[in-house]
């Protein structure tokens, strides 16, 4: 069966995920659709509106057969983190023949030759890159960085290429077709332009197309009804659903008691350990702490924020903090390594199909349940499952826990 | 002015304190009182009913003249470090004549030359003593298993010595007379018998005197009217006013969101490194909260309690993992230094007097404005103080940094 990878978050559904779904079988043909969806917290450093199970039902009711969940160590990462995984993971089910994403390209052209510059460990380019992303700047800042210190990239090509990468879904396309080379899979890549919704649109843009983060505000600020029109019926009634049992809608406010637990109890020391923290960011956030006006994760965002560091940078590093991630534990040498397991969130009847035969053709371990496993990496994700779990408006144990032993969501 | 020290958790101020304090004023003929209080956190690893800045009220109601708090660096500690920097600060002010404390024995006459023994570095018996208690056990065990191993300590007399040091009051003098030796502190001691209540009683044992344990109870179980006979009106009405501004009572269940998400989010090489945990523990706990029935931390100590691990040594633990207290920060060597400071947390109109006497006399700095000095054992004082405010009804921010800017309660 001709299968194709998305790399979604799904945070929630909406009618444009389920276009690009449709383009997405439709220009490669496939039968299949495989997902690699992050689980309950998401590549901006945000905690998603609710948790992955749920949004793994929506991904199958859409019509995908296999949704596969990146492992937090990888979800919650920059762009070339994040698509290394990802990538990672459709590379080793042995099932996935081709990958398509959205870009606001909505071309291969330009990114396919850089892309293949950049995957080689001696380009110059990439080792410039590398240096500048190691301060702690975001990959297309890394680049415009770097492209000036670099011969063979001449002025024009580099402001052409910035302003390429600017685009957040060009940026992230670039890194998983880099992976795809890394990996020298054999997976092929296709990308449908992005015409409808621009990502960070603050409003509807259409009639039934809206961005996830102008739905996830209409939903905050007006009601899960205000949502109605830019999301499939099933979207609507599973966020329904959640949401009466106390599961979300989640936003960082959702945790903001432990993460000040831990601002207030870690010393500057001891939080500059964890990941993303670090140049003097540990003192910033200790200075800020006294001088708050609301107990709110929004106010230090707004508080943190400089040019230097964008509200992504923080909110990832702010995630780090709540999660205890520590540099140790998420260092290069751990990530080149990639996922170490492919977990099964959810499966179509066709899904079983491929899980067959998985069987045959997946470089790692499939795992439908937790329990079965130990992994470092799975332990980060059951710890990110019970701080998630927590969060909710009436806690409780079993429910904190119940990703050890939940069996996929099948429909 | 001959002064009286007391050491002290007021938790809450009841009938029964009133009398130790005209006492201990009575049989020392001072003129003053200083009492040196636990803050937020207690020695049996505990959260305070209420915050320390309205026990401290509660104190100077009843007559103290000094409130003096103990850092919680030597607050949620064995016996040996509680009173040894309970007694360090008595000692520091250079004002306080006499130290007198409640023991169920009554009287000094056995405890005193065990002190003296015990005080002195090159004693066998406190060799012995050193190395039972480094596995985890309480002093009162330790004693018993090390009497065993010591020439000249006859079984009979060990017999007796364990049954004198099983009452937890005895056990508590004990240390600070050994305090008092350590410093060579000219501070005289005294005690008064325990006659009435019983520590550990768990229904009120008179028409007005009844332990703090079992008035803690009554106002958990009946309301804060049920505490009436107990306690002196200032106390009913400060834990009034606390109470409905959402500041209290609290238990450990007030902290559960917080602990529960450190027990999720930290390894168990991440629980090794705070204090008391160690020996299995790390472990024992990570196995035990898949299998918890409620988010409790009631239901986390019933299960994780073994003939071992008595109750007070479960709290104190996880009373570190909750502030974060790591062994390298809090370490004997640490310790060992004393306290580094005089935390002034209220005076009366006398205690003003008593302040400007220790302008000359105070060995340690005086501090009654937390921004004004810094110090890691304050740093972690402020810390519990964050974490404490931040488990009240309606956290404020405001509220959790207040421990740096407010003067100390004058009455």
């Amino acid at each position: 069966m001709k299968t194709v990878g998305m790399i979604v978050e799904y945070n929630p559904l909406h009618n444009g995920h389920v276009l690009h779904y449709k383009r997405s079988k439709a220009i490669t043909d496939a039968e299949c659709a495989v997902a690699v969806m992050s689980g309950h917290f998401l590549q901006r450093g945000e905690p998603a509106l609710i948790g992955k199970r749920s949004r793994a039902e929506m991904a199958l009711h859409m019509g995908a057969d296999l949704v596969i969940e990146l492992p937090v160590a990888y979800a919650v990462q920059p762009a070339e983190w994040f698509a290394y995984g990802a990538v990672s993971l459709l590379h080793a089910t042995g099932v996935v023949d081709s990958l398509c994403f959205g870009s606001e390209q909505g071309s291969l052209s330009s990114l396919r030759p850089l892309a293949a510059q950049l995957a080689r460990e001696d380009s110059g380019l990439k080792v410039e890159i590398s240096k500048q992303l190691s301060s702690g700047i975001s990959f297309p800042a890394a680049f415009a960085a770097a492209a000036g210190h670099v011969q063979g990239v001449s002025p024009q090509d580099a402001e052409e290429i910035s302003l390429l990468l600017s685009r957040p879904n060009n940026s992230l396309g670039l890194h998983y077709l880099i992976a795809l080379e890394r990996l020298q899979s054999r997976i092929e890549p296709y990308t449908i332009p992005r015409d409808t919704a621009q990502y960070h649109d603050p409003l509807p843009a259409g009639p039934s197309i809206a961005s996830a983060t102008s739905i996830r505000r209409l939903i905050l600020e007006n009601g899960l009804g205000a949502a109605a029109p830019y999301v499939p019926d099933y979207t609507l009634h599973i966020l329904q659903k959640a949401f009466t049992q106390g599961n979300g809608p989640f936003t960082w406010e959702s945790f903001r008691h432990p993460l000040f637990h831990l601002l207030h109890t870690l010393n500057t020391h001891q939080l500059e350990r964890l990941l993303e923290v670090g140049e003097g960011l540990e003192h910033r956030i200790k200075k800020i702490l006294p001088r708050l006006n609301s107990f709110s994760v929004e106010e230090l965002l707004t508080i943190l924020k400089t040019k230097r560091y964008t509200r992504t940078r923080l909110q990832r590093m702010l995630m780090h903090i709540l999660l205890h991630h520590s540099k140790e534990q998420l260092s290069r040498t751990e990530l080149v390594r990639g996922p170490g397991y492919i977990r099964i969130l959810g499966f179509s009847e066709k899904g079983r199909l491929l899980l067959k035969e998985m069987k045959r053709t997946a470089t790692l371990p499939v795992v439908t349940r937790a329990a079965a496993l130990n992994h470092p990496q799975l332990d980060l994700d059951l710890q990110a499952s019970a701080v998630y779990a927590a969060a909710s408006g009436q806690p409780q144990m079993s429910l904190m826990y119940e990703d050890y032993r939940l069996p996929p969501v099948k429909i």
